[in-house]
């Protein structure tokens, strides 16, 4: 059997510590090629490059991987690496991380690295973002090596379902081991933000959007709650956002008539 | 009765023609303030400004209404807007349009307008976003007007299920009047993307992105046969993205064993 090919991505950028950890993991698996922005692109959510030109280069960083880095989105390197890199040739999985700091709960929304997975999905590819919930550029990674290679084995041998990604995150180093796997839901939690407001060195008003992160939710089956049980989460996510419980209670409640 | 508080925003910039005639509409409703990007932010999907600082400017632009310019995203706009802005009022309604082109279907995940109306539903607020699928700069929004101030009105009277906002779509200007209001799901569609490689005069590669819009789905229930038949499409969106199916597909295939 052909050793299966692996697109590799995420959104610190292509020089990060969390991206060489999976590149070196994904390289016991398979063939791998990564595509990754050439700066940190954290916070982008699913941004593309629309209006302004992308570049492209190939660089040797890792030792006997093929590598490119892009000017784009995270969304961005996932299509080029699809349309334009592989052009010839689908990848058998696309993985995405490893993120420095947690995408758990709503973070979804704004993560790259997420995006990069759910890109990959709306291609039709398996795909998985993995992030780790300590933002150091620095962070032990060392806990979780067995645990990405353990994941990505299982979604090549089962797939993921259509219109799926996967949202993993890994707990902090601590000092005791990682209890396993919960399979679950996105937490009802949400940043409550603050703005810092300064002025610059010419009087101009500026800000910094600052804030921290509420958890409501006070389930035993949601990503918050596994992380901070020293479980790994894995939250499958979908780009149909469709509420279909909602669109029968618009039909229900609406004064059609007014309509 | 106090006159709601309405808050608009969009995506492509506080100047284009879109946000000027919701703002307009919006007005015969309530108190409007504006809170809107200081230029284009297409395609900026849910991304926020982390590590840059943002400015935040006001501006006459709109006859008796408080608007406000900002450097940032859709998303960073409606952040702005209640923890900034309105710190002590809660408006009653979050619009965000009227978008110059299509964000039906999958388009959602990429839309700036759509991500500030979800900024909105996740800060718990009434929450839609507009957008005409013509793309002119100068498109004809005179048959929508009235479509948009009867769907505010539905939502300031009926509010919106937790959780979720409203994506709606209208057609674009036709020989016939609209024929009325579908609520319906996200089509299954995506784009089929292209690459256009050239060369800049130092001779170094670039790429725009180009590509189609491919439409898979053969179902009536969604918002691209809505549009395509002249329909309002009003696509309930929700921010959690967990898709229970899967999960319990992956507690039965996959080998735990081996995890």
């Amino acid at each position: 059997m052909p050793k299966p090919l692996i697109l590799v991505s995420n959104d610190d950028g292509i020089t990060s510590k969390g991206i060489r950890v999976l590149v070196s993991v994904m390289k016991r698996l398979g063939e791998v090629v990564v595509v990754a922005p050439d700066s940190p692109q954290s916070g982008m959510g699913h941004a593309i490059t629309i209006g302004e030109t992308l570049r492209l280069t190939e660089e040797e960083i890792f030792e006997d991987v093929k590598a490119y880095k892009s000017s784009g989105t995270p969304a961005d390197c996932v299509k080029l690496a699809k349309h334009y890199v592989l052009k010839d040739r689908t990848p058998d999985l696309v993985v995405s991380g490893i993120n420095h700091g947690s995408n758990t709960s709503i973070s979804v929304l704004y993560s790259g690295t997420m995006s990069a997975a759910i890109e990959g999905a709306l291609e039709g590819l398996p795909s998985i973002g993995f992030s780790l919930c300590d933002y150091s550029s620095n962070a032990d990674f060392s806990h979780v090596e067995e645990w990405v290679e353990k994941i990505a084995i299982q979604v090549l041998e089962n797939g993921i379902s259509k219109g799926v990604a996967l949202n993993v995150n890994f707990p902090p180093k601590r000092n005791e081991d990682i209890k396993g796997i919960k399979v679950c839901r996105q937490a009802d939690a949400k940043w409550q933000e603050e703005f810092d407001e300064r002025y610059d060195p010419n009087g101009r008003k500026y800000f910094w959007l600052a804030g921290n992160f509420v958890n409501f939710d006070k389930g035993e089956d949601n990503d918050e709650w596994a992380i901070a049980n020293n479980y790994v989460s894995i939250v499958p996510c979908q780009y149909d956002l469709t509420a279909h419980h909602s669109i029968s209670q618009i039909n229900k409640e609406w004064d059609w008539d007014k309509l």
